[in-house]
């Protein structure tokens, strides 16, 4: 949700480094799929496979690809290499993320010590722990609780009732959406006499610029050293991230994904959702893991596309799927060996 | 926790259409299980397996299937055509939800532009934004925050420390338990030069009349469009449904379910636990889909019980699972071939 | 994050039991990993694989077995029959839990009738409800929500934004880490000729003396009775216990695992991270359950270890998988057979 604004067509163009084909100087306010658009409303065309639809569009403007050939005929055409990045472009000049005055809130309660930028918005209910900090330009929404030496860069979006542990630090341009759990203590116990004795967790985490982290999502803080998510990484919501896993930068996992201790994902790894990772496993820079596979600990995943429990390479797993299909007709074909072995063995034996 | 209240045995069978045996006047005011009842209380007996049960129970009465040949004598009997429906509607009389008086708490922020009616309860902490509005005798409880543009129906209960983002509306009488997030942005991000941008979320979350979220649900807004959660359907705690799902009316989901994007349920579907959905799957009316199963993305799950990784007909995972089982058999059966084989070859060449 | 201590390394040898070698006054003020200690600072050696790191380690200290035969010369070694108990316990000597002053925020919110000890803290925005107990030196963070009549006894910490539903029992030295939620509606309902009514859920919740939760999880009252963590248990994040569970003592679970309804798992029980439990299953004393396993419901699991969907012991899994991971081979050796056998039908034709 978020104020709509209004740009022409040109303008649109000129963001996307785009060719305008038609009435450049016509007014857009919205964004749109290419079935409900209409007056106003700019929709893109990602494919081949849309052309169709896009052709019965009422968009006023459509994204296309470069020399696509499509042959449409809207009122105006922006023309890009990719149409559907241009799209989310347009998308976020239209629709700017909402904009909060600087303030803070009568119902915040704030450390003596906590170090709050004048531009930052801290909501109602929000608290900040001593020797915390806040930046520029950050918006701390209602009822999120800030430990102490915690640190929020700038530019930070922080959804309600996120909880951020002592001593973590958060980059710039971060968002964490509502109930997201930074800092918690990392499960680890050792087994004495009596029963389960804590080991010690007192490390911390460091979520690097530019991350975006979904709804109740859980990053455990290290037992010693850090936990790191890196810069660009996105994580859908409900994730578990261990202690002193290490996640590198433009990785992106999705929802309900279990990542255990001392974990060590690689840049640009992408990572379906309800994978489950075992202690001291590494996913190597360019693996793709599918939905629901299971890491045994210690593996190491190289690049390619990986699937199934305990992961395995994609046309293995194919392979090994499609032998398990033809058990039926296999044990048949056993059958009829043992038939004809017996009928040979009597005639053999009559001879 | 509610409550309790006291009815006459008589008047009880009248809220289930039953009949009465025994002393229709004897006051009861606890339901209980079977083998824990005592005076004064009401237990069911579900169906035969548990009528040595329910000759022992103590129970003052027992809510029993017409002619279901039971041969009880308890001091009270209450016959009904689905004594489990009618225990819980009995149940539900005599522990009525907690009832608060209405009010605004004094720590609660309420927008200047927020609409409640005064018949709501708003409790510590509660934050309501621009433009919401909370219908009548709806009980929102503490810590509890609520974005601009939001609209909860009437008869509701938003437990504690939910989060309902901007635009999102809720229908009558839904029950949101504690954490529940509704409206976070879909994940979708288109991957650009230099990492990914963000796809445009900016649709909303629909929850019709009648609907119960469980504990830390997450219920993503659509990109464009909206998320639907149809009326009278169920959600378990901890499940995550992805932007621009379309879940039908009287749906069950288990705990810990994922459903990726763009994902229709219909009707009266029943899932299990932790069962992962691809993005645009489609589970048609009357599917049952059994806990853990993993759906691949565009598949169509027609009526039926549905089972595994991939999911498949239960009947043929059965199959299937058997002709494993059965592996270390044929393995044998193959080397038995072999041996002899190899002696009938062997004879015939000596021959 | 908590105030680092100071002590001698002859007073941490006596903490543990421990008898030292080298430098006992050495001054010792933080633990650290064998690869970065250095001055003043504590580490341990595991077991032999660790011996090679441990001669390189700059630490002051080292915690090793006794007559492990390690030849280390560091400034000062304590020996230890368990050196990574001993490190727990001495890292838990430097590093103690967070204190804070007792004291009641003001912008908290306390029923009349709620008895909180004096030694108490609660936080800016706790709630807590009429007849609610806290005990002595527990420690209630911010945001979080206690129901009416929950008992919360003494030494624990309940971290910001956790929800206590009415009635709940909380004991002594319980962690809750944030956004835990305990004592919500357990998912229980009966199909009626309209939808779904609601099963009574009226029953509570029990956690024991000092079990720990880790962030997000979710334990739902009993339909009837009571839901138990028992003495010592601990919970990793985002865990859901369905309602009318009975976990025993000293049970370890692992993230993102999910029980259903009545499930009982016996003392000492070590189970996985995303494992799925059928209803009505019980899991008996010194069973172990792989990571993603999948228990059907009903299920009796007996000590051993056990793996898999559905589960079977550990030994029986991996026989089933070399039998999957021959089937290619089989296959290959039915079709020699064939071949062979075809043979020796035309050979004996000719014959």
């Amino acid at each position: 949700m978020s104020d709509s604004r209004k740009f022409s067509v040109n303008k649109l163009a000129e963001l996307v480094d785009g060719t305008v084909k038609g009435d450049g100087a016509l007014a857009i306010v919205r964004i749109a799929n290419l079935d409900q658009g209409g007056d106003n409303e700019v929709a893109y065309v990602e494919n081949e496979k849309f052309f169709a639809a896009a052709r019965d569009s009422k968009a006023s403007c459509l994204i296309v690809k470069k020399a696509s050939g499509a042959e449409l005929s809207p009122p105006a055409i922006i023309e890009v290499s990719n149409p559907k990045l241009a799209f989310s472009i347009i998308g976020a000049a239209l629709n700017p993320p909402k904009q909060r005055e600087p303030a803070i809130h009568s119902t915040a309660t704030l450390a003596d010590t906590a170090d709050v930028a004048l531009t930052a918005y801290i909501g109602p209910g929000v608290c900040i722990g001593d020797y915390a900090a806040v930046g520029a330009s950050t918006r701390i929404e209602a009822g999120v609780v800030i430990g102490d030496q915690v640190r929020v860069g700038s530019g930070c979006v922080i959804h309600p009732n996120v909880v951020l542990y002592d001593g973590v630090t958060i980059g710039n341009n971060v968002i964490l959406h509502a109930g997201v759990c930074i800092g918690a203590d990392g499960f680890g116990y050792v087994r004495g006499g009596m029963g389960y004795h804590k080991f010690p967790q007192i490390g911390t985490v460091v979520i690097e610029d530019e991350v975006e982290i979904g709804a109740h999502t859980c990053i455990d803080r290290a037992a010693l050293g850090r936990t790191r998510i890196g810069r660009g990484t996105k994580l859908d919501n409900m994730v578990h991230v261990g202690h002193n896993c290490d996640i590198g930068e433009r990785v992106v996992i999705a929802a309900q994904t279990g990542i255990s201790g001392s974990v060590v994902i690689e840049d640009d790894a992408v990572i379906g959702g309800q994978v489950g990772f075992g202690d001291h496993t590494r996913v190597q820079k360019g693996a793709i893991i599918g939905s629901k596979a299971g890491i045994l600990p210690g593996k190491i995943v190289r690049p390619g596309v990986w699937w199934g429990i305990p992961v395995q390479p994609l046309a293995e797993y194919k392979r090994m799927n499609a032998h398990i299909g033809r058990l039926p007709q296999l044990r048949e074909e056993v059958k009829q060996l043992k038939r004809k072995l017996a009928e040979l063995e009597e005639k053999f034996a009559k001879d």
